[in-house]
């Protein structure tokens, strides 16, 4: 059901009924606060008119304007109605500058689901000819973290936006292109980071890149040829990003990790350091905002640079969205964000939002061409653009919500001994086991056809923080029809 | 017209009329003794009657008959009538093993048409910020060599091939793939290859890559790391190749140049060579088959490895292809090819077929991951599959050449002084030009609105070949509607 908001500029694309009505009415109308699109000030109907304006019942608006008020982005005043707040910037990705403690849950920019991961692939191109089996071998259940439901990737809509942007494309867009990628998918993505991630870019600082991976590999070569010789990492990390950078030339060292998420205090003459500020991977947590503040406070007195891994940004469940570290200082921070978990990891793409002075040696770093294919940015600057990607985004988190849930439920009943964290955004969980139990534990998924990561495959070899014993899961991979089952073997093979 | 010649199995796909019409006969056949549908002895039919079965002129029929049997096909003696000839075995390139001395022309893996080329990419990388305008400054006729008819992408017919490949792709394709590529891709390579370009090879050997640069690269990092210091060149290179060797930590050196093509004869241990067999780049003259020979054994007596660039194979006018040097040993041999030149550089994507010992360290170089978007991917191989590809390419072929054509004749009238040599194939010719002109025909054409390389831009800076005049033209880049004019004015800066 689409209904447009017309009066407002606001284009409402809701659930017909559910949480995602109420979701989806809140997002469109923070949405329309953070572009400006309602000015600080505005009076907003009553609910009870906006509600027979849409159809809809009046408490799901009443819900959607108490939910904004507590998040600060609108003000209710007792013979004053619902306002816009004042003071909420353009483009910032909260009123309060800073996000609220609360988490964003996001999986990386390195391959785990579907079989293939760099580490396993790479090994045995060291023996010799390839000759592994055309589909790589998968477990009945693929519960590692860092993909999402690859089917519901939106095939027909996809193809729509791809009928239109290649019919539309100048005949000189098949050519060689700019080595950022196309200015069509840059402005696309500067409006939507902007928007959704309160990113602050233009297209001219956007570098379109194959993954993630890609982007640190770029990164990486930029850093090393600025002499910087380490990377400060966080003390959970992907092997595979510290692979990256050791390929560059660079060492890494783990910043210390505690509750409030990464501890910047430690950081000196590094030169730059890898965050997930959103959403730790794979912890969970979002890095708090006094730590926020640190680390940018460190990189304007250090010259030093941060790298902000935004892989899950998208998906955030149950508070507001964590906004982008960029937002803070993009003079010092690197944006990276991915198509890979919020619609597929074959696509290959992925994007950087640079600082004004990185730009140039970033190209440089690409190669100086532009190496990802464009029917495939000018299919995605369309499905932006036309808002199929905020559509997709919205039934995808709607999707892994209810995941999460039934998660989390069918946990607290069958496995009391198990606590699952940073459940508040992503796409995987964190499931602490009784000290001791993580090997035997992951023997016993194995045993249940189930692949999961052990926590400690995360941990960085030199963390200082006590090991803990946990399951990471994404529970994102499986297709729907197979995600019941995938969640009764994990409880099955969980200590009880 | 597509007519059906279902007697053979061969699927004739024929111009209605004119040369096309003879030419898609002639190929249709030549395929079909290639790939073994027309085995060795089978009688064809006479020409009267085949004729009479397609609508189609007697003659046509009995050129094309001549035509194979000059090129070794078939045979034809009184009182046996014409019939395959005898040992042209499955997937090889030509009868003979070896082509003629004739031309296939080709232009590089490198960017040139429309506007950004990697030097000029990379120049402003490294004075700061990128400001560059959104689409590069394009002359008013861009006749630089290395680029297609871009206005002549097949649009409707890769759209229908995306729809296919996508509605029937299984659901984990969009997950992080196999580090070599989709395999749906590479089984459609490697079919085509064998068919189209003598390739010898398999699936498991086939890498995807995002364009022959991206295959240089991860060549000169598998060479470095075997200790190679030097690759030997041709005399007349893509700068952008040699600097790609370049940043892979490898020196280059010329092999002398003449008449005959690269001569091999200098080769001693430098561990690898980059050539172009099928149609020199520029100078458009194929490897001598001697020399081919002379290729071989040196990689076969020293253990070093000949890097094959075919990047415009399919592109010959006047005689048999020539097939692709890999053929001869595969095991020596890398096969470097691209859809840059048959379909657009915007694709990014191009394969190499590797010797078995090389595959695992390619894959590696790589970085172990699938770096080329799979939608892509999927839909060439449908593209291939279902035969639209060869109908592009047989389309393009019949362009090109009436271009080629046209400018020849063109030339002999209004411009006798010049001469155009390296025609035989390819997209680009090189116009000889009077000693000491080349600098000043370069100016000449800049008025004119005319982008045009000159011929010593593509000279080794080490070659001993004596220094000749020429430009490199190149007659793909302009759409069909500007062709006349680009022309007129090419022709209006040249030396009368």
């Amino acid at each position: 059901m689409v209904n447009s908001w017309a009066t407002f500029g606001v284009d409402l694309h809701l659930e017909p009924t559910g949480p995602g009505l109420r979701r989806g009415l809140t997002d469109a109308l923070r949405e329309a606060v953070r572009t400006g699109r309602l000015a600080p000030g505005t009076r907003l109907p009553p609910s009870r008119s906006l509600a027979a304006d849409l159809g809809i019942a009046r408490n799901t608006v009443a819900d959607a304007y108490a939910d904004l008020v507590a998040e600060g982005w609108l003000t209710a005043r007792q013979g004053s109605g619902t306002r816009v707040a004042a003071g909420v910037a353009t483009g910032a990705a909260s009123p309060h500058g800073e996000p609220s403690p609360s988490g964003a849950a996001f999986p990386p920019g390195a391959p785990a689901g579907s079989g293939v991961r760099p580490g396993s692939a790479a090994a045995p191109a060291t023996t010799g000819p390839v000759s592994r089996p055309h589909e790589p071998d998968r477990p009945v259940h693929d519960l590692r973290p860092g993909m999402p439901d690859l089917a519901s990737f939106p095939r027909t809509e996809w193809l729509k936006a791809a009928r239109r942007a290649l019919n539309s494309a100048p005949y000189h867009a098949f050519g060689y292109g700019d080595p950022r990628g196309r200015i069509e998918l840059r402005t696309a993505l500067a409006g939507y980071l902007a928007r959704a991630r309160g990113v602050r870019t233009d297209p001219e600082r956007i570098l379109v890149c194959g993954g993630i991976s890609h982007g640190l590999k770029i990164l990486g070569t930029v850093l090393a040829a600025r002499g910087v010789p380490t990377v400060a990492v966080e003390s959970y990390v992907l092997r595979w990003h510290r692979a990256l950078l050791g390929a560059a030339g660079l060492s890494d060292t783990p910043l210390p990790f505690d509750e409030l998420g990464t501890d910047p205090g430690e950081l000196s003459d590094e030169g730059a350091v890898l965050l997930t500020p959103a959403h730790q991977f794979p912890m969970g947590v979002p890095l708090h905002r006094d730590r926020r503040a640190a680390v940018v406070e460190w990189a304007r007195r250090t010259g030093g640079l941060v790298v902000e891994d935004d892989y899950d940004g998208e998906f955030r469940y149950d508070r507001q969205p964590v906004g982008a570290l960029q937002g803070l200082d993009p003079e010092h921070v690197v944006y990276l964000g991915t198509a890979s978990k919020s619609l597929a990891p074959g696509l290959r793409l992925a994007w950087m939002a640079l600082p004004p002075g990185l730009a140039g040696e970033a190209v440089e770093a690409k190669g100086g061409i532009d190496t990802c294919g464009v029917l495939d940015q000018l299919t995605l600057a369309e499905f932006i653009a036309s808002g199929a990607y905020d559509r997709h985004i919205r039934a995808a988190r709607l999707r892994y919500r209810r995941r999460r849930d039934a998660l989390v439920a069918e946990l607290a009943r069958r496995a009391p001994s198990v606590r699952a964290t940073g459940i508040a955004a992503g796409l995987h969980v964190v499931l602490r086991l009784p000290s001791g139990t993580e090997q035997a534990t992951l023997r016993a998924a194995a045993w249940h056809g189930l692949a999961v990561d052990g926590l400690h495959r995360h941990r960085h070899p030199d963390a200082t923080a006590e090991p803990c014993d946990a399951l990471v899961v994404g529970y994102g991979t499986p297709p729907d029809h197979a995600w019941s089952a995938a969640l009764d073997a994990l409880c099955a093979a969980l200590p009880e």
